[in-house]
Formats: C-alpha cells, structure tokens, sequence
C-alpha cells in the first residue's frame, strides 16, 4: 500500500520494455476474502489476485506479464476500483481485454471493470497522485452473517462524533510514522490525508472514507483502529493528537481487521 | 413464502404443544448463498436454515424443537431480519438463546439478532400481518465481483422510470395468479401490496423495496423479472396490468435469481 512518490517516473521501466509494446490500463473489482492478497505469496495456499490476473493474460493472449497495481493490498481487503496496468506485445481492441479476462476469471471474484490503452509514461503505482479507501464497521451487539467477510463488527457501543473529532487531526500532511507497520519499506513517512470523514451511514452501520496521496502499510487500519478506541471512549480525541506528534508506532490503537477495507480508487492527472 | 392469511390461528399448534412450555421469539439474519433455502431438503447436500437451527438449538438446550418461521425462502435468498419461533420445556435467559445460538453457529453465515419470549398465541408465521423484502439489481455492463451472490447483475441498461410507472399496477389487493409458481400451495391467490417502491441507490445499483399482508410462491421474483423486462423495453408498463389482469402465470417475465432477494422483516400486530 505504500505509494512512493507523487509523480511519474518513466525511467523505472524504460530499460524494460520496447517501445513497441503497448500498455493497458485496466481497472478492477475483487472480494478479497478467498486471497492472499494482491502480492503473489509464495508460501501461501490461497490465490493471490496478482497471480490469477497474470496467469489469466498469459492463458489468453499467449504473453507473459507483470501485473503492476496502484497500490498492493492485504489478504482480505476488497477492491471496488483498483487501477493496474501491464504491456502486451500485440495490440488488441480494449473490449477484448476486458471480455477476455472476465470469462477467463468466471469462477474468482474478480471482475474486470474498464480497460483503456495508455502511454508507456503511465504507471499504475508511480502516475497516481492519490488513492482512496472505505472502511466498514457494524456496531451492534448480535454477530454478523451478510457482513461477516465484509465488515468490522464492533459490539460496543462507537461514540461517531468522538471519533470525527479525533480525524480532524490527521488530515493535512504529517509524519505518520505512529500509524506506519514495522515492516513499512515506503521512502518516507510524510503523506498528505485530504479526506477522513466518518459517516453514520444507518443505525448500525459506520463507514469511514480516507483519502491521501500515498499510504503506508497497515496506515488506513491503523488510523480506524485507534478512530475505534476513540469512539469506545479508551483514547480522547485529543490523545490521537499526541500520538501522531510521538512519531511512534507502538502508540497507536490496534489494526483494525482487513475484512472492512476497500480500495476504492487511484486518482492519476492524466489518463 | 406463502403466508396462509392474515389473523393468528392460536387452533393450529393447540394440541401438539403442552400450554407449560415456552414460547421464544427470535430474530436472526443470514446469507442464503450457501444454503438450500430455509425449508429441510432432504436430497440437498447442502444445509437448510431451518435444519442448522434445529440442530443447534438441540444440541445446546438438549430439546428437540420444530422451527416456525414467518415464510420459507428458497436456496440462495439472504435475510436481513427473519422472524422465527420454537417451544423449549425449559425456560432461559434470552441474552442465554442468542449467545449459545451464536457460539454455536459461527461458523456458519447464520446470526441470532434478537430473543425474547412470546405468549403461546404467538406463531412466527400465522401471527404474521406483513413480510417486507427488498431485491438488489445491479445494472452495469462489467459483471460482479462483490456482490456476485448477493445482486442480480442486469448488463443492458434499465429505464427506472418505466419500472416505477409499472409498479403502480401492482400495488393494492389483487389477485396475483399471474406471478404465482406452479407449485405454490397458497390457499388463495388473493395479496395486498403496500408498497412497491423502484429506487435507483447509486449509479449501478436499483433497489425494489416490496411489501405485502403475505406473497404467493417466487411472487417477488416473478414481479422483479416483468419490472426488468419493462426496465429493458420489452415490456410496457401497462402491459404489466395486463399480466396481472390475465391471471395467468405463463404470461409474466422471467423469475429474477434468488441471489439479489433479501428478507428484510416480519411485522406482527403484537410482540
């Protein structure tokens, strides 16, 4: 999930690939719940959505590729519009891409949503200028049956204006190191938040939207995690603050689970 | 889901069940995906709600039970809110009945809402003066991903305008021949439709809201494929008073998929 910059960076892949080939930007929709996540985990039993969209191009148009997305996300976390891209030798109309993958994928929970032919200056992860995720929380006491794979369930009681009052204080550009997992390999820990809103979207359901130019790893869950202990009433809104300011990871409250998160889209200023 | 009228039949269970037992009242929430519909089949592989409740409720309380719910739902239709009730000799703690329900289900996609005890005149499905579902359509080109079990993907574009001026023919008491299964058992065809609402949630999502004293067999599902065939032009609106006027049940659209109907309540006149 760690974005390493703002802007292009055309030289990383201009070694690589011929200017020949042609590249695709793609974007997609997955429930994360039967993956790895979006990396390829070698040691793992379970798909990883990376794997299954690589293999899907090679079966169907005979080319090997690497699939490279906006941002790589957890086992668990779902996708409503993640924005990847990959090159093909041959150039094929957009409409086949997509129809070609989505009956190739039938039996996954991925979907392919658009495709479009891009410059070989776009990056999926370099180009993008911002990403954006929701985060799902059920706050009542019974268990969940639809939103067990899909959600956060919070049995106590969530004080949401407590916890409005505590997002106030991330968003801007900050350190985020007290919100950042030890094994984060992002450049820097400075990242702009220009939306954290927490909505009370009907009497159970919490849905909290964040947006920023780049993320570090485990920053959304670290950040709805200690939101949660905000609105529990076992940090003040004011703590949350102070911990930002500490620039130390074991500050901040708990990981808040995966099953809640989705990506929803990678902002790029061009195509 | 067919309701036999309207008022309680307290006559029906009067001599199965000793006037010393206790009658609880539950709600509970599921996802229908992996199970073959509320009702026991016994040539199923899969479990029934119904079964999985029975056996729970057993194995915890050391009781056989019957399960009564307000209506069966076939295989693949999820609840948001479904009425059930049972008798157990013994009298509990309601907090007692969900947790142990709860713990017992986990690992299942079953969740206990709400216990509380009900007067033996009380019966989960002839008590019942009104059931309310809603049907999720998702209407874009790309197919699903997320909501692949839990909408009906519709890829043609939708006129929601002529799917709502449809809708009005339906509302009211009718006599709804015309969407009722071959198989329905119901002792007359003969529904009043409250509500019937066609409400575009989204850029992709459209959901129908219906409710009614009681609905015939695959009645939703039969009024959810003739509002979509007059969403896709195929069907005019008026032409859909003329189905319901016909009385005929080969005349209607197709039976939408049970994967996009969601039971969303049971209304009683008392507790």
């Amino acid at each position: 999930m760690a974005g390493r910059g703002l802007y292009p960076r055309p030289h990383v892949h201009a070694n690589k690939k011929q200017t020949k080939m042609q590249r695709y930007k793609l974007t997609i929709e997955f429930d994360g719940t039967d993956y790895c996540g979006f990396q390829k985990q070698p040691l793992s039993k379970l798909h990883s959505i990376e794997g299954l969209l690589e293999k899907s191009v090679q079966n169907i148009f005979n080319e090997k590729v690497k699939i490279v997305a906006s941002g790589r996300t957890d086992a668990g976390v779902h996708a409503l519009s993640q924005t990847i891209h990959f090159d093909l030798i041959k150039t094929y109309e957009d409409h086949k891409i997509i129809s070609g993958l989505n009956h190739y994928l039938q039996n996954y929970n991925i979907a392919i949503l658009s495709c479009q032919k891009a410059t070989p200056d776009f990056h999926a992860r370099f180009s993008s200028i911002g990403r954006s995720y929701k985060y799902k929380i059920i706050n009542r006491r019974p268990r969940l049956a639809l939103d067990k794979f899909r959600a956060w369930h919070v049995p106590l009681p969530l004080d949401i204006k407590l916890m409005q009052e505590a997002a106030t204080y991330l968003i801007g550009e900050h350190d985020f190191t007290s919100f950042r997992h030890s094994d984060c390999h992002a450049l820097t820990p400075i990242k702009k938040i220009d939306k954290l809103e927490v909505i009370q979207i009907n009497n159970e359901e919490i849905e909290i939207i964040i947006s920023a130019n780049a993320f570090l790893q485990h920053m959304v869950r670290n950040i709805v995690g200690t939101l949660t202990q905000v609105g529990l009433k076992k940090l003040t809104p004011m703590k949350v603050k102070e911990i930002l300011e500490q620039k130390n990871r074991t500050t901040s409250g708990p990981n808040a689970p995966s099953q809640g998160l989705y990506f929803t889209s990678a902002k790029y200023s061009t195509k």
